[in-house]
């Protein structure tokens, strides 16, 4: 992702790998759509287009015009709320847009231009954050593991899904850079295949040893082969620590514990939100049939056959052997934990790896 | 699948449901490539093509020749061996194969074109069996089912992968014919989604309620839903009760066992194998890993992915609630109640419910 002459350039994440296409978002309808039909996805990722989002749906020739100052925050209004209706489940977009209307709302007496080179040096630091919040979460996750390692992790969590190195991603990335000998088992991740196109290609990038799978075979594969930990992403984490993520995410806690094998969330603490108290009141989104019944158009089920596709479940905390935040890692019990480091959260040092910013170059992260 | 005028017609299951394409058979090779690309697939429907090829193996003219019941035999082995090769995990095809075989052992002086009628024979037996199990199966089965109940299944186990109703798939249809309104959840079985393809085909002809979802989504559901069973079919089932099915079960058994939910298997006792002691020595084939990165061409993994694709795992005994065989339903402990079963199977009377009969005129079964 990059905002590059007042646009917003994405790589359409619908595409990989075959094919790597830029969309260049300018205005935002467009970045609202891309988040809706998932050229834009995972949680951080979500967040920082979205805040470019708002930066495009507020228009700076307002200010030579009378009264700017009602139209400007009524456009800012309308961008919000259209790119918050985009996605229910992953919190990161509420909290990237709490923070860009409270640009305007922190100082009321702005005016349109300065307000929009706020708005534009928000998201711009939301990015740099996330950036140097995946650093951090590679670094913390990465003392988890030993050489010899092999780590099994579902979906999409890299620089496709974040403004960095990724967030679970980030600790094999980190790992694999400080020479520890990691294998990645990726889940494919049906329906829409996040694990085999986004994360299979990504391992390649990073040139870290890894083997796709079909979600299916998951169990099997914790029956035949010792596997280190099991660790993923998070699209929300609730109060108590139960964890929103692609849906199979809670079915693969539940095989990791039947065969005592560490489950690890990894997320920035952007995703913690602690107005929902468990679990059960994350939204869960639904999300069209047709990419359960005929993926990529392949028609694998009778024309008329019905179909649900959950986007998302919810892991119980009970299941989770700790969150891997950019602060570190917590350990349960969780609630105490999540609100004292959402209420007052740590300096972060910057910390951009080499490795990363060469990888930012090729269009794997950024 | 149909013996017909010396031939052997299948239809094509990969191609199914967007066409339904018959493959006539008339040479063994034929049939064991049949086997081996998944045109016909499911443990008992392997036995009875098996049984067919190796009709198909023998050639009627040998017995005008000089030595020919020399040739006969030898041609009798290859087939058999032939045969034997194409798929290792379902036990139905190596149980069909043996008593070929012993149609020939049990009467060497039978000569040629006798051998060769008995092959026939036998071969229709095999098929005739299947179906009256199926049915005795889907009583059993359906015994277990009240109104209003939600099962869960995995793969295809109805008329294509049997000679009859199925056997999974017997106690839906049985159930729904009994009246009873239950609702049929179908996991799609990635890689080759025999769940999507064929079971949401076979249960909108039986016209039987049913959801199709993503393997990742068996997990949420069984968790914001009631379900009453999972029931799924069985490729082999070892002396102890593991039992092999695939890939995908071993998981979704340990999820219904988190989330207390009953798991049958349901197999006809032709897949129970005495001489397997435990599902450790069950091979378990590997199958082109192309399945899992290019399902059907679509390309959703980077070019050179490595990727593992077992197409079985292994379902421990103590996660099986219940065996439901054609004799009806086993509790565990299994080990005495299968040594017991094949060593003296009860009479199975002939029983065909009205509906098989009107599909299988128009090939859903047979």
């Amino acid at each position: 992702m990059r905002w590059r002459g007042g646009v917003l350039e994405v790589v359409d994440q619908r595409r990989l790998p075959a094919r790597r296409v830029i969309r260049r978002c300018r205005r935002v309808e467009e970045v609202a759509e891309a988040i809706e039909t998932l050229q834009v996805r995972g949680a951080p990722a979500i967040g920082i287009a979205a805040a470019y989002g708002v930066v495009l749906g507020v228009r700076p020739e307002l200010g030579r015009r009378m009264h700017g100052h009602v139209a400007f925050r009524r456009q800012l209004d309308a961008a919000i709320a259209r790119l918050g209706r985009t996605r229910p489940t992953a919190v990161n977009l509420r909290w990237a847009l709490d923070r860009m209307r409270r640009v305007v709302t922190a100082h009321p007496g702005g005016g349109v231009r300065r307000w929009r080179q706020r708005l534009l040096a928000e998201a711009r630091a939301i990015h740099a954050e996330d950036r140097r919040r995946c650093a951090a979460i590679g670094a913390a996750g990465a003392a988890l593991l030993t050489s010899g390692d092999t780590v099994m992790t579902h979906c999409n969590t890299g620089g496709l899904a974040t403004g960095g190195l990724g967030t679970a991603f980030a600790v094999f990335a980190t790992a694999h850079a400080q020479r520890k000998h990691i294998h990645v088992i990726a889940c494919e991740a049906r329906p829409v295949w996040q694990g085999a196109r986004l994360t299979m290609w990504e391992l390649q990038q990073y040139g870290i040893p890894a083997t796709l799978i079909c979600d299916t075979a998951a169990a099997s594969l914790m029956a035949r082969r010792p596997i280190a930990a099991v660790i993923v992403g998070a699209d929300r984490i609730a109060a108590n620590g139960d964890t929103a993520n692609k849906i199979g995410t809670y079915g693969l806690a539940l095989l990791a514990r039947a065969h005592r094998i560490p489950f690890y969330v990894a997320a920035p603490t952007s995703t913690i939100d602690l107005a929902t108290p468990s679990g059960a009141a994350i939204p869960i989104e639904e999300r069209p049939p047709a990419e359960v019944t005929r993926p990529y158009g392949l028609p694998i089920a009778p024309r008329s056959a019905h179909a649900l596709n959950p986007a998302f479940d919810v892991t119980p905390r009970a299941l989770i052997s700790g969150i891997i935040t950019e602060h570190g890692v917590l350990k349960p019990p969780y609630a105490e934990k999540l609100r004292r480091l959402k209420a007052n959260p740590p300096h972060l040092a910057p910390l951009l790896p080499p490795r990363e910013e060469r990888l930012s170059e090729v269009g794997v992260v950024g």
